[in-house]
């Protein structure tokens, strides 16, 4: 794994540099600090704005879905460590219109803490903030302590339905309650194949061998439920989605959005490959599909591998699912 | 490199099957040939009808790019081959809305001659047909022999100009003058870090020193100009840049589309810290950049590495690459 970077300790900030510069009318930093991006047009009067925050090297997670129809801001961290409490301070009162802030951001320990005392902070100077954390990640706990699970690329879909909500005027309890009923109905399942190197350290996050693969391993590479031989691609998509479907369970005359998401290197034809048995199995079971999303959505610098996501639809999240959007990473026309 | 795969030598088909189920309200197959691809309302009366084709493993080249805004049809070859000719007249009588159809596609010697047949095959059938070769790779042939050129992620550009004056109601005489016009103005120069594994194969395409790089290979592993131990971010764009700027020659005044392009593994991260020089260089030579795009637009599945394109804008192509475009891999708002 070669990198093409410069100081590999210049390397968040020279990422930055170069989104703010590519999508400058899309974007622009909140105040002087550097690590708080936010919606060019922000504060959005007369709408909850949507903040998220973590660490960086999974993107388009976490500030590639700020714009449209999505989410308003975002706290960006070093590579796989938690931004500050006052970034996301800063992020917040950047973007709240008047109607309060919903963070969503992903359960991890650093990102709570830090953003419970941002929370805090902005009550303090009377911004209404409510929190939804997700945690999406089957792999990360057992049935029955969803809540100790981590969060991984059902991120897409909380600031997906979020964010439509939040354009049609939906209140912050109201967009709350929606992307809590969504996050509900969303499982994912992953596997990797292969590390990446955190540029500052220099060495992979982890080692495997040649012909194997790990089921459940976490985006920053924590461990998995398994390590075993590499199996075909629907092997692998089956034991995936019969961990998912068991454990919500999802059951025939269900609808379900789909995402398979690729962790950074592995090729969109393998993730067709993979969407073909899902779809097969879904078929199979009478679940029906809806809008599949296919490609990199939150990956791992250079991870290989892909997950799996399903988000259970009633026709509200179907229809906030519908509406279009427009980031820098992510557009629905 | 391990792959998420079935039997290798289905690879294809069912990387495609996975893409029909996907995008079943996109595209169809023009009849009973599976490698032909066609948006879903084909044929589309009234406008002249956009054809491209050539070997599977670039996604989102070349098929990913049919839809509303862009092109009509692909004929959709194995790993690195080209379609036959048959596919490529298969596509062409399905696609053609009675206004004739415009081929546009890499200047690689099997998809020339087999899609020169395909247009044989049309006219006979009174279909009318013309032809735009993409020859963008600056390292593939030195100036004065251009026309020897390889192409490369220029093709993203040659499509979405194409599809936006067919859809505006051009001729097919005028959408190829456009487009030849934006193609006199593209150039690309990339570099490769790793490569990528042709699933019946089942081996690397090439070999590489763990701290090597190498400026100008193709695609599909060709060999490029010189090969060299890695460096910064920062030098590798200069002698990217150096190469393309000279080239054309890109002047003070000129006004350009970027796009940054990821191979397959190297991670958006570093693509963006690519962006930040490059648009440094442009302004430091009072070149001016408009609608920059970076993100995997043209891969070889797992290849590492990345390019850089350059497209000269005049008012036209200027206001052609602002249209809106909705395909499965690619949408502009």
């Amino acid at each position: 794994m070669k990198k093409i970077i410069n100081d590999p300790n210049e390397f968040v900030d020279e990422m930055l540099e170069g989104i703010l510069l590519a999508h400058s009318h899309d974007l622009k930093i909140a105040g002087n600090d550097k690590r708080a991006l936010v919606i060019k047009d922000a504060p959005i009067k007369e709408k909850v704005a949507i903040a998220t925050g973590g660490g960086s090297g999974h993107l388009p997670v976490f500030l590639g879905y700020i714009g449209k129809g999505m989410i308003d801001g975002c706290a960006v961290g070093n590579v796989f460590a938690s931004p500050s409490a006052n970034t996301m301070f800063n992020v917040t009162k950047a973007i709240d219109g008047g109607e309060g802030v919903l963070y969503i951001y992903g359960n991890y320990g650093g990102d709570v803490m830090n953003f419970n005392m941002a929370a805090e902070m902005s009550e303090f100077e009377d911004i209404k903030v409510e929190t939804v954390i997700v945690a999406d990640d089957v792999a990360s706990a057992p049935k029955g302590s969803e809540d100790k699970r981590r969060g991984v690329a059902g991120l897409f879909y909380a600031y997906k339905i979020a964010g439509a909500a939040a354009y049609e005027g939906k209140s912050l309890e109201e967009v709350k309650e929606i992307v809590e009923r969504a996050l509900q109905g969303t499982r994912t399942m992953g596997m990797a194949l292969s590390p990446c190197i955190i540029p500052s350290v220099g060495k992979p996050t982890f080692t495997i061998g040649e012909d194997e693969m790990e089921i459940g391993m976490g985006i920053h590479g924590e461990p998995g439920i398994k390590r075993e031989k590499l199996k075909s691609a629907d092997e692998i998509t089956e034991e995936l989605m019969d961990r998912i479907l068991t454990d919500l369970p999802y059951v025939e005359g269900d609808e379900v959005s789909i995402l398979i998401n690729g962790l950074g290197s592995t090729p969109k034809e393998e993730l067709y490959i993979v969407y073909r048995k899902v779809h097969s199995i879904l078929k199979e079971k009478g679940i029906k599909v809806y809008r599949p999303y296919i490609g990199e959505y939150a990956t791992s610098m250079e991870m290989g591998g892909m997950s799996i996501t399903l988000m259970k639809l009633d026709d509200q999240i179907k229809s906030l699912l519908d509406k279009s959007a427009d980031t820098p990473f992510f557009q629905q026309v």
